[in-house]
């Protein structure tokens, strides 16, 4: 049960990252522009864009870097004991909070316009529920696959994601990637692959059938709704992100209320909500929390593919701050792993300039 | 004592590939043509030399992957009890012979030419005991750097050599490889030592600081053999190779008769010189001759960087053979090494057209 717990929570950043980023209810985008997400390019616009991707990008980095940090610290101290679901709708409440007192905060600036109004039409909050559905039915899945997998097992299948999140990124939102660029993808799916490698690793090569397709069913549903993602928030890209945001997470709340009544409710009845948190536990809240607002803003100033990246470089730099934080050893497959995604991460931008 | 015997017989054919290649007392070239090796293009000859070239890459493909497996089988066998410096004399005799039988034949049908003829200036002659020299002088170190690391350890750093031949082919042949090409080489050395993880391979990561000059020192020899050899062999492209290869073979075969004398001449005289020897000591040295004369070829019709590629490849290639006749498994590390040897060898050839 233990390794399950830390998965959930592991995992929880993911679901709620990618709750956290839809939009508008007109069907795919043929992507109009690049990665900007503005139509029209104003030069005085471009360099404070650049800012902002590059400080998202920075901000998202760290914070996921201490999320896996912060999993490891509440281990240390051996508390477990709340219920995953009651913490994710937390998450998904603080996120709400947040985009709503930014939203505020424009109002009073800017006065209410159309793109930072609240209100919206049926057809376009519609497609809001679909990827936090989408994570849903994938959570679902996890239960099961732990028949077949086990969990050290399950995160070296987990990085099948990067795969699928490049196949269904070129095929739903039409975007193209130079044959370099494919490469390159690759090679980050085998360093981040790499760089997870331990001894019971070679388990993973005994997993049956059915555990391989769960797992590949599982990529494309997480790759599809991040795709999905942001299709829907490149949709309508001089909408104010919060807005965007505000009907995510209200979806998010929803879905998540329903788990805690399937999965928690005896508990938070008998136990109370918030049984068994500590200031560790609130301080994980916060950071997913403020790690799904960063990746919206990735979805909607970059794009699923930076979103890859810069969350496997996060991985390692995880492990690396792990070495001071918790004397872990760094192993020579972690190094060689690191090497392979440099080599990738310059690849995808050389490949890049040739397309 | 074991692994050592395993290290020796699987370093004959380096060296003695090494040895296989020097020409021409003149300096370095800086390269006039490609990798073809003719200053004159000749349209009827391109398709020929293509048809050569891939053979040779093939052969040598094969001997160099069946090399290792009959040092498997040697091992299940439990023959290692002949001196190494005999075996080693022996392929030098033997290529010497091949050598002497293709000139043969060739004198017979072209009469003797400027370019087939045997006799040779001091001044021409000189350079071939060099690369030969260099791969005495790294192994002697290497009986030194088993005070630091392991066996295992030793044949991860031995990938050192992929990076030392890159840099000492670009800086000595002063050939250009492009940005691509090099991201390729450094994928190619991390993609071969994942392959070869296994569970002690973390141990290289506490080599100490001599060790790793050493590794290091040893590597840049190896390469600087190698590519000092492309460069004489080079030299003089229109010279019959199989005079080049006889002044390569005639030196290594002094070099290995001082080295009798020096290591094993009790051996060999109390239990005479063909003392512990098997059917299967006969097939290594015949493939050893074998694939010391195609290296010899690729360092003519190709290059040093052909010659590390199929190297790899051949490695690879031997540990899925290896499955088959002796029942060994293939590690997840292994299957992500390939992953990232084929990227690279994509990558190279990617990097050729954007050159």
């Amino acid at each position: 049960m233990d390794y399950r717990k830390i998965k959930d929570q592991k995992d929880i950043d993911v679901e709620a990252a990618a709750k956290d980023d839809v939009d508008e209810s007109y069907p795919f985008v043929p992507s109009a522009s690049s990665s900007i997400g503005e139509p029209k390019i104003d030069i005085n616009r471009i360099k404070p864009q650049w800012k902002r991707k590059s400080l998202v990008t920075f901000a998202l980095t760290i914070l996921t870097s201490s999320q896996a940090i912060l999993i490891v610290w509440s281990k240390r101290a051996g508390k477990y004991d709340y219920s995953v679901t009651t913490a994710n709708f937390l998450v998904e409440t603080l996120k709400c909070a947040i985009s709503i007192i930014a939203l505020a905060s424009a109002w009073r600036t800017e006065g209410v316009t159309e793109q930072n109004k609240l209100t919206a039409s049926l057809k376009e909050v519609i497609v809001y529920p679909i990827p936090a559905a989408l994570y849903l039915f994938k959570n679902l899945l996890q239960y099961y696959i732990f028949a077949y997998v086990d969990a050290p097992g399950y995160q070296i299948l987990k990085n099948l994601n990067i795969i699928t999140t490049g196949v269904l990124y070129r095929i739903i939102l039409k975007k193209k990637l130079s044959e370099i660029q494919w490469a390159a993808f690759v090679l980050l799916t085998a360093g981040c692959t790499t760089a997870q490698l331990n001894s019971n690793s070679d388990h993973v090569l005994q997993t049956p059938v059915q555990g391989w397709v769960m797992a590949i069913v599982m990529a494309l549903l997480s790759g599809f709704a991040g795709v999905y993602t942001e299709a829907i928030i490149k949709k309508r890209p001089s909408q104010n992100i919060n807005v965007q945001n505000f009907w995510l997470y209200v979806f998010g709340m929803g879905f998540n209320a329903v788990a805690i009544l399937v999965q928690d409710f005896d508990a938070v009845v008998n136990k109370g909500f918030f049984h068994g948190y500590s200031f560790i536990t609130f301080l994980m809240i916060f950071n997913h929390a403020l790690s799904g607002i960063a990746v919206s803003m990735v979805m909607k100033y970059a794009d699923n593919i930076v979103k890859v990246y810069f969350t496997s470089v996060a991985m390692l730099l995880t492990a690396v701050v792990s070495v001071f934080l918790f004397g872990f050893h760094l192993s020579l497959a972690f190094f060689l792993g690191t090497i392979v995604v440099s080599v990738s991460i310059y690849l995808h931008s050389a490949g890049k300039m040739q397309r």
